[in-house]
């Protein structure tokens, strides 16, 4: 993978969404390392050429920094989730083995996503925007989820 | 722990629920080492006395053993709620460190049951008779949330 950012990429501040990560990002930085780093470098890992994913082996188990990478963009979310409904979703990530997970984001009683996931060690995006794009089209699944069933999800 | 059952205790055949916990333990047994002892023996770590509970360290993370004798507690409220609403629900555990969990059983887009525990290292009861009553209880919880949102359970 390389380091270079690709400079036609959507920039962090464009996008709530990658606003959103970046800032869960950084508050899992208990030591500073990252207080150098632009928003965009944080979210390197998150951008995976073809290639690059095409060379990661999905034999075992994916990579701990990668499952973090997965809690992470449904934490961002559920953290804009938050900003739009007032409901703060809880993440519950079940792995199995070989980079097989079931996620689900929870408000009261009601399941306001689900998302089966395999080969979990090539998770990444093409872009930025795409990443953008992907989170945004998670967050308003979940509003409507809740808006088609508000009292359960105030449960 | 000591081996002997407590004989005026409530026999597995006469609990639906005791039942259903055996049967899953021994669904489990992939080399036939349970083929020789009764339900009432299988379901024996299930019983601590206050004594065997206090005498179990709540430091540090539970025995994998305990944590699978919750997770299977659970698989029999969730195979007595098939049995009663045709409604198989799913389980997640999300252990955290030093004992502490969250249950959660997700039929369709609800979560039919929710439990948060804490000191998971000593999960037990105190009779047969006591955890047959807390599981039929939480089956209970279960259909009547199902009842409650039905359309929501069948999404």
């Amino acid at each position: 993978m390389a380091d270079a950012l690709p400079v036609e990429d959507l920039a962090v501040a464009d996008s709530p969404f990658l606003g959103a990560l970046a800032l869960l990002i950084r508050a899992d930085d208990r030591y500073g390392a990252w207080d150098g780093k632009s928003d965009e470098q944080l979210l390197r890992p998150y951008v995976l050429t073809k290639e690059d994913r095409q060379a990661i082996p999905i034999i075992g188990n994916p990579d701990p920094d990668t499952v973090e990478r997965l809690e992470l963009f449904y934490k961002a979310v559920a953290y804009r989730t938050e900003k739009a409904s007032g409901l703060m979703p809880s993440l519950m990530l079940k792995m199995h083995n070989e980079g097989f997970g079931w996620a689900v984001l929870i408000a009261g009683r009601l399941v306001v996503h689900s998302r089966h996931h395999r080969d979990i060690h090539r998770f990444g995006f093409p872009s930025r925007a795409k990443l953008a794009e992907e989170g945004e089209t998670h967050v308003a699944a979940v509003l409507a989820m809740i808006e088609a069933h508000p009292e359960v999800a105030r449960l």
